[in-house]
């Protein structure tokens, strides 16, 4: 380890408070980019981001992407906050990618701390807080990156440039385009893209990642009368738009996870033999999915068909129902609109507008069965293509090698179940590899009740991408 | 008409802002049962409710019926308010039973208006709030002919007794009980009893009911994981609840209302030929329903076929699912825990503890052909019996020309779809003909948003029961 790099690591353990206060700070500002009545603390925290990587020492610049219609209004959407530190020719250049707004949140959701407000817990060692690790922890460890070396007085060992969007639990709406607009721009002359937005296999061991699935997000509206009805004057007397939603939701996913909804699973690779045995041989067990569940309900004890369940398979969960009756205790109502919501995760070869099709060929064929007076309509938010890098490029060997620095072991090399739509959209408009580098582990419960990110996960996982910039510049290729 | 019946009507149509002024403090109590936390405001409009009926001349009393748990909350249950006048043993005693609690409502779930405030359109000619018909508007009736009685200082023509409860919208908890040990004490000296908490067939024909649907309410919960879940980082390894709640729930009624949970139509009462023909005759159309519905959505185009549905036939509702997404926009969530709710309405000969029996042994024989590692419980509600009255009966024959005299036609003779399971406790218990003597109209959205009653039912109406009295005196049996 060169000595830079133990000074960094040094001056990450001894700030560790630092770094969980600028983390209360950041989950304080509750960015939910999903529902409109928010979007004015999504604007807060890109410029809450923008100002701590100026005093950083970066350049920044805000860039707006245009309005979208969100819960019937016309709204902006949040701006790409975008930082540049360093332009020495002699040095690779890294882009990093991170996102600075989180899924909705409700102490009343199952909560036991306000999600807005950052606990840390000493006994579990845990920081628990919507955005604690997704993706607030991993974008100020880059900070912190920054920060350490700008107090330290030494250079940074890569230049960087960082693309920080508010939009990605809501679709990354704008951002591919933006993106595809600054290939020759903002980010012309970047050696690599490094994002720091997914999670360790178990909660044990690093990994690093070079595939995600992606997503094609469904909702299926029916409606029937003008308004919610009492269930005993006309029940019996009208075609209940529940009973035609739940009789189509029905129709699409086993009991065990496979889909049935025809001309899905026809588009998936065939798994080889070769691929299979890199599962079989995957450091993982049954008893690591259950622990981050807190149950004992995977579909297969079988190891390698759970691990493909998540990582080359596609899957489809049901969400819920917008417009029915969802608190607790007993309501008479015949509700008169209803919206399930569900979505589908994409694997290579699925073509995201084939599953569009399938899905809306499907539906509509099930809702003419069903001879309704309601009126059905199904539509898809703008869907995520899967995505798949090589790992034998010298992006992943450094992160390898930062690993082995950091954690003492060789991390694996994952697949993950998630979606990040814009890792493909990087991928593909600047044609460089593509890197994911996790900061947290499997039980962080992301997009769930009770979010955290391990304290020692936060503090490490900053020396870690730190340490990651080293070991990109010190490989001669 | 005698002159004090004339004196109470001229009274009542001198007075009609007082009554709406009553009727917005009414409303302005969110008394709403079902809700663990509205609790103290049920409470409070039973204390509001009693003092009116003191001040009306009445003598009353409160009545505590112990306790209940809900929403995880021991506490305690809402008092009977009782209220009696007059005792003279040369005029006949009618029993009066009334609610004062109400539906829950909130103005996101697609009120125009604030729903505990009253607002008056003067170009709908309507009353908007909930509880305005559903029964805060009946029990104000009743409260006006004995203010009216007492400002005029002429004597009512019969001795009045009224039972008001505070838990009709959540299963009558601790009624029953109540009425049978009252039934030798307070309600001795009953001669029949009349109750207003229904509504007309149409919007235009009063009509007087002599039959209800029972009811039997459902909650199905899944449960897996101990949290939510990520769909990407989990979806496809993990039995989901929502995939086993739906398909569930897709197998229990068909799109035309059919109930497809086996040992529910065979315990229905046959339908005889007589009693087809009344469905054939009685003054109702298609589109009463439409009007009433907003939309073109009957099960059927022939009208008996749809009266019967409503009258004389089961059915089955599913009113939504607790836990799940219900928000708008797109949240990629797997829910950890659902319960969906749904009920079943019941007709002669349906029992209720047979109905309760068949949907659990349904339920459960389709969670176990799902071979799911969730768990599921199934629990119903205190199920209501349906009731049939002899509507040939001195009680109807008072109700029939009271209805002459006010709106100067002769009602319709209907079986109502919605439940009131203390109309047949009334009549097991004291052995007395229950009346039902509606003052709202089809369209009045009980249960659902922009309850409403309309201005003229409500001062009609009341002048309807007052004269109901005059011609319960009148008869000489």
């Amino acid at each position: 380890m060169i000595e830079n790099q133990a000074k960094f690591i040094q001056y990450i353990e001894e700030h560790k408070k630092d770094l969980v206060k600028t983390l209360a700070e950041a989950v304080a500002i509750p960015s939910v980019s999903g529902d409109a009545s928010y979007r004015p603390q999504v604007r807060k925290m890109g410029e809450w981001l923008e100002k701590q990587f100026q005093e950083a020492g970066a350049k920044t610049s805000t860039h707006e992407l245009g309005k979208q219609t969100l819960d019937g209004k016309e709204i902006d959407l949040p701006p790409v906050v975008y930082a540049q530190i360093g332009d020495d020719s002699s040095k690779k250049t890294v882009l990093v990618y991170g996102h600075y707004d989180v899924q909705p949140a409700l102490k009343s959701d199952g909560w036991n701390t306000e999600p807005f407000k950052l606990e840390e817990d000493e006994k579990t060692g845990c920081l628990y807080g919507r955005g604690s690790t997704d993706d607030k922890g991993p974008i100020l460890g880059w900070l912190y990156v920054l920060l350490a070396h700008k107090s330290l007085g030494i250079p940074l060992p890569v230049n960087l440039k960082f693309c920080f969007e508010g939009m990605e639990e809501s679709g990354s709406v704008g951002l591919e385009d933006f993106v595809a607009k600054e290939a020759k721009g903002l980010f012309s002359g970047v050696d690599a893209v490094c994002i720091s937005d997914n999670y360790w296999l178990g909660t044990v061991k690093p990994c690093v990642t070079h595939g995600l699935r992606g997503i094609a997000y469904f909702k299926l509206e029916i409606k029937g009368p003008a308004r919610d009805l009492h269930s005993g004057v006309f029940g019996g007397m009208v075609h209940e738009p529940m009973t035609d939603l739940i009789k189509i939701m029905s129709s699409f996913v086993s009991p065990e996870g496979k889909i049935l909804i025809p001309g899905i699973n026809e588009q998936v690779a065939e798994l080889t033999d070769k691929e299979r045995k890199v599962y079989d041989e995957m450091d993982f067990s049954i008893s690591d999915v259950d622990n981050a569940t807190g149950s004992s309900t995977t579909v297969s004890d079988h190891k390698p068909d759970v691990l493909m369940a998540r990582m080359r398979y596609p899957s489809l969960s049901l969400h819920g129902v917008e417009g029915a009756f969802a608190e607790p205790g007993s309501k008479t109502v015949i509700p008169a609109r209803v919206v399930g919501k569900f979505s589908i995760r994409l694997v290579p070869d699925m073509q995201p507008q084939k599953v569009v099709d399938a899905v809306k060929k499907h539906v509509e064929e099930q809702f003419k069965q069903l001879n309704s007076k309601n009126t059905m309509n199904i539509s898809a938010d703008p869907p995520g293509k899967p995505w798949l890098a090589d790992p034998n490029h010298w992006n992943y060997e450094a992160a390898f090698k930062a690993t082995e620095d950091i954690y003492g072991v060789k991390p694996d090399l994952t697949r993950e179940g998630g979606s990040i739509p814009i890792t493909l959209t990087f991928a593909d408009k600047l044609d460089k590899n593509v890197l994911l580098l996790p900061m947290g582990r499997s039980d962080d419960g992301a997009h769930s009740t009770n979010e955290k990110l391990d304290t020692s996960n936060y503090v490490k996982g900053t020396e870690l991408l730190g340490s990651y910039l080293y070991e990109v510049s010190a490989i001669t290729n």
